[in-house]
């Protein structure tokens, strides 16, 4: 059997986080759900299906600092640091070439840094199932999430008819993937049962992926190939990215790839799973209090409920007769905003980069 | 003429001014209004009809180094620590002992600590024409203020028919002193006309005031006596101050003095007044910026209007999606608060003085 590699995308703005997440320090280098942060948990979940120096890191040049700190039992190789973001298909056709040559048969999980997955035992046995697919067929694996609600925010993976028995898991043919619904194209979605969340989940081989990429995305193929040549000659992989990284064609996986490709299956996901997209999604995963709040850090609340707060050091923050807040303090800025209106603070966000004194608290 | 003198009362808890109140920084040892404190601002004001050395400040123990730190240029005798609280009658009793030692004809106002008053001319002019009448005549002088709104913390004094006219101001007899009412009370009262606030602004004589305590409260009298004794000996008063005061009978000067005499009389203001009794009375003071917002410090109010935010050092405060917040960071505390809940604010301050770890933060 080919051997397995995980390839954990750690990208991110560190915008919907904010004040407590900054571009230097986005979502998945934060404990923002349980006690370390949720880079180091996707890397501890894997770990037992796949040895570290087979488990690589992507990331951005603004986060490189932050992933190696946390990431210390990884080889340093295997944490890279995309010079700019060149969207997803970049980033696998990179994973794909680096694991390519060290193993030209190797078979690879793109995994996201930042999602929230309590059930580590279903989740390994989910991804050894596609991974045993990816092995033993040329297909491209997605991992979907059956959806729990019409939500609007992902797009979605549609099944077709079973195409095998893994491990006792039934892998469906895709009929299509589509963008995200608006609400009542959700809620069709939903009560149809064939539809999957797609989580960015996907487990494939060498070979297939760069097949896909020379078949489907003949201008990104022709920028990897020096990548793919530096790396064949030994040489390092830093200048050549340097290089040749910010030219790749700017495209996501999904549309590049997995939408024109007439081989992916979809393994419906066993585990518990939540991306953790904004702080109202932090609350499903603390218990509320004994006034109805969750949070973390110093805090009272005076007659409020249904609040989310979190304060860092030795600050006290105090709510007053307000319900549903989200109030996050951290040393140099804090934010207030209702848990409705958790989408805006996107736009605070852009706001304050635009402002003269604004850079310092990004 | 009788030599005119000025005892400002700086007491209060500052509870309703947490985080930026504290026990021992009140909301008269801020610049809650204007770029200096607020027990600042009265001296100043007072400045021109009284020379610095008649001008006093009876405060608490707790608050007497924040008093000193900020009244430099008052002789350091002129300032008097309770050295505990024994309510109105007791710090007026006080004043005319210690005044009376000086000039047994002295007159003096009591005037609070913490009312925001930007026309310092009309206070001035009414001032003097209270201390003209007080020196005329053995009367005690309430500063009425006329209602703008039907308040309801407030006590009322109701006038009766004009009693002299003094410096081209009329002043009246009082009908009768009331407590604070109801809403529908105090409409009846605001439609009446006949109506004033009682701020707290009281000039009197010596006399007066002596021969009021003797007559209607002869249990304070009979404690204040050894104060008198002890001023009449040139002895200090720390010392008898600590013994006695308190011992004193602790009660309201409006309950003692004014509501049973029958020589009070009114002169109704002519200044604009404002006790900023809390957080929301703060922003009438406070020009709106373009957001509709006001404070002070960093802030960023993304889509939100009728906010008031504070912040202190550099820390910047960022509302995102609320309106008619109040939001008060400070060094070691952060208040979020409906403006329509602000009443509630002295609730989470008992509630944190009962906390293990609370103390610290008032």
């Amino acid at each position: 059997m080919a051997e397995r590699y995980i390839v954990i995308i750690a990208g991110g703005k560190g915008e919907r986080f904010w004040p407590q997440s900054r571009a230097a320090r986005p979502k998945q280098l934060l404990p923002i759900v349980g006690d370390s942060p949720l880079l180091t948990q996707t890397v501890e979940r894997v770990k037992p299906i796949v040895p570290a120096e087979n488990i690589y890191i992507i990331t951005s040049a603004v986060q490189e600092k932050g992933v190696r700190a946390i990431c210390r039992g990884l080889p340093k190789d295997n944490i890279i640091a995309e010079p700019e973001g060149r969207d997803t298909a970049a980033a696998v056709g990179l994973a794909s070439a680096i694991i390519g040559a060290r193993d030209p048969n190797g078979v690879f999980a793109i995994l996201p840094a930042d999602h929230v997955i309590h059930n580590g035992k279903k989740y390994q046995s989910d991804l050894k199932a596609a991974f045993a697919a990816a092995a033993a067929e040329p297909v491209m694996v997605t991992i979907g999430i059956a959806p729990t609600e019409p939500a609007t925010g992902f797009g979605y993976v549609q099944r077709a008819k079973p195409w095998k028995k893994i491990r006792r898991k039934t892998v469906y043919g895709v009929k299509r993937f589509v963008e995200k619904p608006d609400l009542k194209t959700a809620k069709k979605y939903l009560r149809s049962g064939t539809y999957f969340w797609n989580a960015g989940m996907f487990v494939w081989s060498v070979p297939v992926v760069d097949s896909a990429i020379a078949k489907f995305a003949p201008e990104l193929d022709a920028g990897l190939q020096s990548i793919r040549a530096a790396l064949a000659k030994g040489r390092k992989l830093t200048p050549v990215m340097k290089k040749v990284y910010p030219t790749l064609q700017k495209i996501s996986v999904d549309y590049a790839l997995l939408e024109k490709s007439d081989n992916v299956v979809v393994l419906p996901s066993t585990f518990d799973w939540d991306d953790v997209g904004a702080w109202p999604a932090v609350a499903r995963h603390y218990a509320p209090d004994k006034t109805g709040n969750v949070g973390r850090g110093s805090r009272l609340i005076e007659q409020g409920s249904g609040n989310i707060v979190f304060s860092e050091g030795d600050h006290l923050v105090t709510v007053v007769g307000a319900d549903d807040l989200i109030v996050v303090h951290t040393a140099d800025a804090t934010l207030v905003c209702p848990k409705d209106k958790a989408q805006e603070i996107k736009a605070a966000v852009k706001r304050l980069s635009a402002l003269a004194d604004g850079e310092r608290y990004l």
